[in-house]
């Protein structure tokens, strides 16, 4: 997906934040804007998709201000939240009629954990997973998603945030842990899960976890490992959680099942939904 | 008020606003946005009110695009849903048993047409006014002011925005139009009221009416004409309107009764409030 000029002031809002969590240092904090300010003025905007852009934003706030991983605190936070309501999500599935629907409902809950496409704030997880229980939902596509992922043999699951892999948990036992290969961040950008996350929240005692050799939000594929590569282009489905990855990879030619809620009206307006829908967006699939 | 950080990111949001009401040209819009960049990476920030930027940006907006007035439409549209409201605010004035404090309600409703403190939308003034009457408001101010207003022979009434001004008119009968001289700006800003707007709505025929030789949102004095200086310092009290106002004079040694709705997260840290909260904010107004 093209940027839009919207993404500029989300860009800024974001580094700020960043900036802020880097280092309580205010002088620190704007050399780190006007070296953000600097080079976006001179961004050729139309070479690149939005998460390259914040990859580069979030990258030069962490050259000003030397601070390595900005959100570790906000992620160990958000992965101990989400292991407290885990035996909650657990007891959901098991009474629920439909429990593949409950899974991918309560895995696009956990997708409101993501401070790129919206600005940090506290997050109420019970009330998140609430309202994913009761929205509107494509039942056509839940339906079709289940059948391609029965049929499919190897599953990439392109995880998203710290906290969110946790919801997803659900979601990989109902599909089947033997055949998912589940991918997180090599580094840490912004509050994107790496291995260390993985670990932490037990998801490699459930399934087999890579990383994708990136730092950049979403996938750049250009920019990944060619471990990665090779179980890109080898797996039968790919599932692929959050907005990053829809603005990355939705021109490709592979089987993809987006799962995203919508945080911004950039994503809005493009995947015609509104802000707050939780979306299962369905992409070469049915070919397969 | 200096200029906090979190400035930037809405500084960009108003300036693409503006590219865009200023031209259908992505280009261009696009060529404003980079112009705007490069202005705020080198930007002064600590001598500045962010007024003063805000000016600046919204300056650096028009000479790009070639657009002298991008906010033209939106200003006479709310003009216009402005007067159609005025029968309302005169029967509820006549219908109060607190005149005074239903036409600073009634002003202070008006207060929500701000397109440079909060994006362009569509406000439900119905609603404003609804909320205006019933929320909280600091009623030993309101008796101050009352009191300083009676005692007052000199008013200057820095007005704010086109559409707002309408609401002023029942607050300025309540004052006595006689002993009251109403500011506006003298060149098109974003959208605030210029004399062309209080000839549209019909200020002009109630109350005198000055320009203070300036374009800058709120009141920068050293940028003001030498006319509206020698009205700012002989009056014995200024009612001064707006976000703008309390940014560029709260640090003044004049008595100022500001008036305005919070309507961002800087204003609302600086000046104790919540967003939404209507606030009379009174400086030096006691020493009358």
């Amino acid at each position: 997906m093209r940027i839009y000029l919207d993404c500029i002031p989300c860009f800024l809002r974001q580094a700020l934040e960043a900036a802020r969590l880097a280092t309580n240092e205010r002088a620190v904090q704007e050399e780190a804007m006007r070296v953000v300010l600097a080079k976006l003025a001179e961004f050729p905007l139309n070479e690149s998709s939005p998460p390259e852009v914040g990859w580069k934003v979030h990258r030069l706030v962490r050259e000003v201000t030397g601070n390595k991983d900005p959100y570790a605190p906000l992620k160990h936070s958000f992965n101990q939240k989400a292991l407290a309501l885990y035996p909650r999500l657990i007891a959901l599935i098991k009474d629920s009629n439909e429990p593949f629907e409950t899974a991918i409902r309560l895995s696009l809950a956990g997708n409101m954990i993501d401070f790129g496409a919206q600005p940090i704030k506290d997050i109420d997880l019970e009330q998140e997973i609430n309202i994913a229980l009761k929205i509107h939902l494509d039942r056509e596509n839940i339906s079709r998603l289940k059948k391609a992922v029965e049929k499919a043999k190897k599953i990439l699951f392109l995880g998203d945030n710290a906290g969110e892999i946790v919801f997803d948990k659900p979601l990989i036992e109902q599909i089947g842990p033997e055949k998912v290969t589940y991918v997180v961040k090599r580094k840490p950008i912004i509050n994107d899960a790496t291995l260390e996350d993985a670990k932490a929240v037990g998801l490699i005692d459930l399934v087999n976890v890579i990383d994708n050799g990136s730092e950049v939000p979403g996938t750049v594929l250009s920019l990944c490992s060619k471990e990665f590569l090779m179980h890109y282009n080898s797996a039968d489905l790919i599932i692929a959680k959050g907005q990053g990855h829809y603005e990355t990879l939705s021109e490709e030619k592979r089987p993809i099942a987006f799962l995203l809620k919508v945080k911004c009206p950039v994503i809005a307006k493009d995947i015609g939904y509104k802000i707050g829908g939780l979306v299962i967006h369905l992409s070469n699939v049915y070919n397969l």
